[in-house]
C-alpha cells in the first residue's frame, strides 16, 4: 500500500521574523506534513486546518511542561471547547503501560470522545506514548506531534512507529499509527541540554552512511553551526533528516525491508541501553556508538575501508559522543540483540554499510561480531 | 482506502463428511477468507497457506481449552517449528490490559519474532485480546481467528476490532487490526452451553432488521433448527452473517460511518452490561434486549410500526433471550451511554431502523430515550 515518494517543499513567511519549511510524508490516506521553522508554536497558523473536535490533550513531562506548555494550550484554545494536558514523569523509565494508563484515565474520566485530538509535546518518550495512546484510544484518534528535541524532529517524531516498553524489551508493545502532522519549532532546540543535542545528532549523522553521503559532507562542514545551534544549520539538518526518512518511510511503511535500515547503529545500540539499564545512556548516545560497531562490522565483512569508519568515528567524537562502547561483554550484547525486533528466528539481523551511502540488513557469524563489540568497548 | 466489497463464494470438499464454505473479506491488502463448515479443525487444508513462521502460539481459556485446544496443537505442530499456548481465565472480567500482559510475557519471554502467528481458539473475549495482542507485539504480528462460539462466528471474530476493557469503559482500549484467516468450526458450537447459543442468536437476529429482511424471515422459520444446532442451518446462518458484515465492513473498515450500524442493540446493551457489572448478562443477552430498546425508540420517532417492534420481541424471546431489561433506572442507561464510544462531544448516537431492512444513526431526547427505557425494563 505504501505510495510513491514525494516530496513538495513549501516556504511560507508565517511572519515577518519566521520562516517555515514543509516536508510531507506520502502515505496515500495517512499522508502529513512536517513544519519546520522557528516561532511555530505561537503562531496561528500552524494550528490551522487540524481534524475538528471538541476537546483536545496535550501530553508532556514535567521538564517540557513548564517551559512550553502554557504557550501550546495558548494556541490551541481558539481551536478546541476543552483543551486539558496531563503531565507525565520524565525519561525511558516510564514508558511504559502503567504510564500510559494515565493518558487514559483522563481521557476517559472527562469523557473524551473519538474526535478528540491528542498532542505529543516533548521528545521521543512522550512522542512514543502519545502516538500508542492515540492509536489505541477507541481504537484509534488523531495526534500531532510536537517534538522539543533535536532526536525527536529528526526521527522518533517522523513515520509513525510508536510504542511503550516491556520489562523483557524496548518498544515491544506499540503500533505503527501516523501522526495527522508534526510540528518542529527549531526555538525548542535552544532550550535542550548538550548531552542532548548530541544524542539528537547522532540520528542526524546516521542519515548520511546509509543513504546520503553528501549529507554526510555537509555536516561534516557544518557541525559547529549545529553545536551552537545555528538555527538555519538546524533547520537544514532537520529538514534533510525528514526527507530522507520520508523517502524511506514512504516505500516501506510497516518494516517489511528497506525501512530497518533506518536503525543502522539501533541493534548494538539497543545492546548497550538494555544492558546499562534504560536511561544510563540517552537512546542516541548509544546509537552513536553503536553505528561505529556496524561501520567496524561492514569493514569486516569487506563492504568498507577503515577510513570510512575512522571519519564516523571522528565526526562523532566531534559531536560530542562516546565512541567507545560499555565492556559489558560480548555474551551480554549477543543475548539483547537477540530479542531485537529484527531478529527472526533468534539470528540477528545487522543493518550494516555495503558501500557509503548505502546500507544492508544481513547476518553475521556471532565470533566475528564477538570481535568486533570487543575492539569497540573500554576493556 | 476500503475497497468496494466483492463476495467470492466456494464451495470447497474438504473430505468424503465435511465441506466448507469460504466468505472473503474485501480490504485490500488486508483482505481474508472467511471458512465456514464441520470438521475444520482437523482438516489439514484448514491450516495450509498461512503466513510462514519458525513460531506460533495458540492464545485460549480454560474453558475453551480443555476441549479444543491439543487438536489445533495437533494441526499446527506441521506448520511451525514451535508451537506454544497460553491459557487465559474465562470471561469477561478478565479482558484486561493484565491479562493481556500474559500473553506479551510467554512471546517476550519465549524470544518468539516478529513473523509469530497468533491463534485465537475461544470466543469473542479471547478473540478480541488474541487480536489487540498481535496488533501491538512488534507493532503487529499476523493472528487467525479459530472462533468456537456462535456470537463470535457471526460478529467478533469478522472484521478487526479488537480490544481489552477500561476500569472506566467497556472497549475503549483497542484498534482496528485484521486477522489473515477465520476458521469456523461448527463443530465447536455441539459444546456451547444453550445460553450461549442464544447469546449468539442474538446477533444474527441483529443482521435481518438493519439490512436484510428475507434474512429475517429465514432466521423466523429456522429458529428451531438454529435452536437445535442443526449443521445446514448454523452454516447459513454463519455465512449469511459473515457476508451482510462482510460488506459493511467492506465499505467502512474503521467505523466513519456506515459501519456503525453493525452496533444495532449495543448502545442501550453497553448500559445492561456497564450497569450491572460486565459479567451479569452475557454480552448478546444485553445486545438482544437492547435491540427491543432501539427498535421502540424507532417507533417512538415514527421510522417503524408496532408490529414491527411485536415481530422482533417474539423472536428474541423465541431465541431463548431476554426480552425485558434490569431496572437500572432511566439515568443509570443515560449516563453509561454517554461514555459510549460512538457518542460525540456528550451526545448519545443510537442506530435505529429507519424502515425494516435499513438503519441510521441518529441522536434522540434524552426524555423520549427514557420513556423507552422505563417501557422496556421490568419495575
Amino acid at each position: 500500500m505504501a505510495a510513491s515518494p514525494a516530496f513538495i517543499l513549501i516556504d511560507m513567511t508565517l511572519n515577518a521574523s519566521s520562516s517555515c519549511t514543509q516536508v510531507d510524508i506520502e502515505l496515500g490516506d495517512r499522508s502529513y506534513p512536517i513544519l519546520i521553522g522557528a516561532g511555530l508554536l505561537d503562531a496561528p497558523s500552524t494550528w490551522a486546518g487540524l481534524p475538528r473536535a471538541a476537546t483536545a490533550l496535550i501530553v508532556t513531562n514535567d521538564v517540557v511542561g513548564p517551559l512550553y506548555l502554557e504557550r501550546l494550550q495558548h494556541a490551541l484554545q481558539p481551536h478546541y471547547a476543552r483543551v486539558l494536558n496531563v503531565v507525565l514523569p520524565d525519561g525511558e523509565a516510564h514508558k511504559t503501560w502503567e504510564t500510559l494508563n494515565r493518558i487514559f484515565d483522563v481521557l476517559l474520566g472527562q469523557a473524551f470522545d473519538r474526535k478528540t485530538v491528542l498532542f505529543a509535546l516533548g521528545g521521543g518518550v512522550i512522542g512514543d506514548m502519545t502516538g500508542f495512546a492515540a492509536a489505541c484510544y477507541m481504537r484509534g484518534v488523531p495526534f500531532v506531534q510536537v517534538p522539543t528535541t533535536l532526536l525527536a524532529q529528526v526521527d522518533s517524531s517522523v513515520g509513525g512507529k510508536t510504542a511503550v516498553n516491556h520489562p523483557l524489551g524496548k518498544n515491544m508493545i506499540g503500533a505503527f499509527y501516523q501522526p495527522v502532522r508534526v510540528v518542529c519549532d527549531l526555538d525548542t532546540l535552544q532550550s535542550l541540554p548538550a548531552r542532548e543535542l548530541s544524542a539528537g545528532l547522532a540520528e542526524v549523522i546516521k542519515y548520511g552512511p546509509i543513504h546520503d553521503m553528501t549529507f554526510l559532507d555537509w555536516i561534516e562542514s557544518h557541525l559547529e553551526a549545529l553545536m551552537a545551534r545555528d538555527v538555519d544549520a538546524l533547520s537544514w539538518a532537520v529538514r534533510r533528516s525528514c526527507e530522507i526518512k520520508a523517502e524511506v518511510v514512504g516505500q516501506d511503511e510497516r518494516e517489511s525491508g528497506l525501512r530497518a535500515i533506518l536503525n543502522f547503529g539501533h541493534t548494538f545500540g539497543h545492546a548497550i541501553e538494555a544492558g546499562l539499564g534504560f536511561g544510563t545512556w540517552l537512546h542516541g548516545e548509544a546509537v552513536g556508538c553503536g553505528m561505529l560497531m556496524a561501520a567496524r562490522l561492514s569493514q569486516r565483512l569487506g563492504h568498507v575501508d577503515a577510513a570510512f569508519v575512522q571519519r564516523l568515528v571522528e565526526l562523532t567524537r566531534r559531536a560530542g559522543l562516546p565512541t567507545v562502547g560499555p565492556a559489558l561483554g560480548a555474551a551480554s550484547y549477543l543475548e539483547h540483540m537477540r530479542v531485537d525486533k529484527k531478529a527472526q528466528d533468534g539470528d540477528i539481523r545487522f543493518v550494516l554499510i555495503q558501500r557509503p551511502g548505502q546500507a544492508v540488513v544481513q547476518g553475521a557469524p556471532d565470533a566475528l561480531v564477538a570481535e568486533v563489540i570487543d575492539q569497540s568497548c573500554r576493556a
